[in-house]
């Protein structure tokens, strides 16, 4: 990841310039997380009063905004164009050295592809397979039967339990644990007896898992992480969970049993999805909601029990107004009951 | 876990078989989570319609239904048939080779018992013990004076901190810390002091805990978990929690320092638990239910603050009537207005 | 960690003791978590009801009561005493032994101080800098380019990613991950492309960081824990997130990206944080709380979405009369019925 030279860049993205040819751009980011160096951009209305107070050196915008104070690339698709810095900025993770530490365990029977890095107490055990070009770092644990794709990377302390199969180009972050037993007993008067979780977990090409998650393996069968999906930090995945493709995981969800997630849809932070439910398609689940039955698609839902969003803040501020509504319902029943004394008078009156 | 002829299997479970005697029947299941070559059961009729959709060879069902399109075992007490199918099925963990790995360390003044398997990378420090038939897993830790009771099994990446102690047959799935410190600090100004945390933690017989989860030593005495108990992924068990024996901790729960659970209580997915309460037996705490005072037993609390389940639901109905409630209100101002002013009328007329 | 004579550690303490000058004192505890052997204190009058359960042997206090069946230092500030108490008994964490453990692997190019301790297996990897008097348990892994400040000490399995700075006498315990990516991805139709994580993470002087707890790096800049700050287990601290100091965080918070919290502020246990707003200097965040914009200093806020604390605690009352307010609506319509039917009847009256 080189510093350009940002007439360089303007060329390449296809945008126009307006600044000092010679800036030297280092990284892109968001308009908010952006330093000096970075490449940002804006593209929704709502972030343009962030443009005062970004420490970007640059940004991809649709429209030149006079004296902005900083560098400018016009184009007409600000996004796209961002899209494609990230892709000319994507690091290439420093790799770590080719070859298998003489400290990694690599059992008999055991698979492993070409130009593999292996760290350091790495174990790949009985019969496992690791594809080509992969990188598992230090510690990290691949057990028995279990199956790595080509350039499949493992931060450091991972556990891939056995027969559990990762695709090609995942990466796994620090601490996460692949095929743990799904939590399931039967009960005898007040024993609990384990009932054997005898499946696997999959997972899909080009995901992405944050650190300290868990996936759970299968009671029977498989538990799915589809394609393209990208999971947070310290997530739960219950076992015989499916996910689709594109899924978006944020950090401490926990999705129990056997439910299913559909593409694209959205599990924001910290939100509890029930068992045997599906999320449908493109669906938004808010963070911290808790979702007790299935969800349609394109919809949104919020709160415990989850409602669809409109429905659940519409219901928040009138829950907000309690006081008020308290005071008008006290103030009817005092001018009810001085209209119910005076009928009661009059009708003395009528009778006396 | 050879599979076997169900004609077999129904003999063994003294159940009456329909269908082909020749039927292989490999694993056990839920009716929902069952696949083909598994053997499932009804026992609730609330299930009956997943009775069409399921996936499982064949059911433990108490009356044969004609035309359900898999073999039926029919037993008068299906649930207590399934219990001992589930005992046959279980799957002998394909136990790790006998022995103590090269590359594991076994500090001087640790004892390790028979029958053990230490693999790669394990490290037991000094005057730790393992128990008899122990399984540790690669790059599993056992600390100063820890102790592993007979058969117990610790997956990869485990750590037991110094002088903590578990009982037999315990399992322990990967990536879980047992015995960090606790967060105790006093304040003085600005500064937080540490308070030192010199306890244990004692986990009993028979107790299964997942992946990524944290069970904290005391301040001073001990951490708890009773024989039986049960513990998802991602828990955390803050210092001094007593649990009694069965307890069910379902995923990312979190239970708060000197709190008591007793036995048979089930805490569900992310339950949130104050500190220096009591969680009464075989008492249920919803998911996502913040408890902040104690729980009777053989109650349930949902919501937060939690309350008992049905003045929950109940207050939960009403809020979501608050537009019809306010829409209520308004009308009757209105009424009350019109009867105000043809009263005010009246007394106009009245007196003129 | 010595027992002492309770008359020297009076004298120590400038506290007047009530009792057998003999009694031997090991420890400190608060009231509730006290056991015998162990000093506790009671400033807080609500916590005397304790005084008669308590365990302890004895109890710093300011007038002495008399019958209270333990020991008795009486002090004119007994929690300042007990302060300088916990500091006397402060245990001095059992070093592990000086030196390299033969299986740990130091890189070519890293640097490693004097007085250090590195477990077995640990890696230490190129460029990376570990200080004077630092602890490094088994198999925890600090990545290229990482610094360990003076007497820091990571517990076995921690993951300190390259390019990450950790202060002096920082304490992680196990499984915690410092420095995994961001959660960052732009969507370019269905698909997620990642943003590069390019930035780092520095953690202050003093920091402790429970156990399996993740703060990731930041996307381009630094995620920043301020010196003293306290984090509890399972906690995720998400990408650009800035900390103050004397920050407390209790276990299973998440703090989504970008967000300021100021020094002094308390996150309570399962809190969530959305991202950029800040939390103010000393405010307090309760349990479970949902965040949503930035709480002002000095201010508490409880709830979904969060509200100040007496807001959230009032509207909370008002929602548990929910079914009262609904009966009072329906008498007022009763009541309104029957005056309006009266008037009716008058008018038929009046016209007949």
């Amino acid at each position: 990841m080189n510093p350009r030279r940002i007439a360089d860049l303007a060329q390449e993205l296809g945008a126009k310039l307006i600044g000092d040819p010679e800036l030297s751009i280092s990284g892109v980011a968001g308009i908010r997380e952006a330093r000096p160096g970075d490449l940002t951009f804006l593209a929704n209305p709502r972030y343009e009063i962030h443009l005062g107070e970004t420490r970007a050196s640059a940004v991809l915008i649709e429209e030149a905004k006079p004296g902005a104070g900083l560098a400018q690339l016009v184009h007409p698709h600000p996004y796209l164009a961002f899209l494609k810095a990230v892709k000319i900025f994507r690091k290439e993770r420093s790799r770590p050295a080719l070859g298998v530490h003489p400290t990694a365990v690599v059992y008999p029977g055991a698979e492993v592809g070409e130009r593999v890095s292996l760290g350091p107490h790495v174990v790949i055990d009985e019969g496992a397979k690791v594809g080509d070009d992969c990188v598992v770092m230090a510690g990290s644990y691949v057990g028995r039967g279990a199956r790595l794709g080509k350039e499949t990377w493992l931060y450091p302390n991972v556990v891939v339990n056995d027969d559990c199969v990762l695709g090609e180009r995942v990466t796994i972050h620090p601490g996460t644990v692949i095929g743990a037993d799904g939590f399931g007993y039967v009960r005898e008067g007040e024993v609990h007896h384990k009932v054997p979780q005898v499946g696997t977990v999959l997972v899909g090409d080009d995901v992405e898992i944050g650190a300290n998650t868990c996936v759970d393996r299968a009671t029977t069968g498989t538990t799915v992480i589809g394609a393209g999906t990208k999971i947070d930090n310290l997530v739960q995945v219950g076992h015989n969970v499916e996910m689709e493709e594109n899924v978006i995981v944020v950090a401490q969800v926990g999705i129990s049993g056997s439910t299913r997630v559909r593409r694209g849809a959205t599990l924001a932070g910290q939100a509890g999805i029930a068992g045997h439910i599906e999320i449908g398609e493109f669906a938004v689940v808010a963070s911290q909601a808790g979702v007790t039955k299935s969800v349609p698609p394109n919809t949104q839902v919020s709160g415990y029990p989850a409602q669809p969003h409109s429905v659940a803040r519409r219901i928040h501020a009138l829950t907000m107004k309690l006081p008020r509504l308290v005071e008008r319902l006290a103030q009817l029943e005092q001018r009810l009951q001085a209209l119910e004394e005076e009928r009661s008078d009059h009708h003395v009156r009528s009778r006396s």
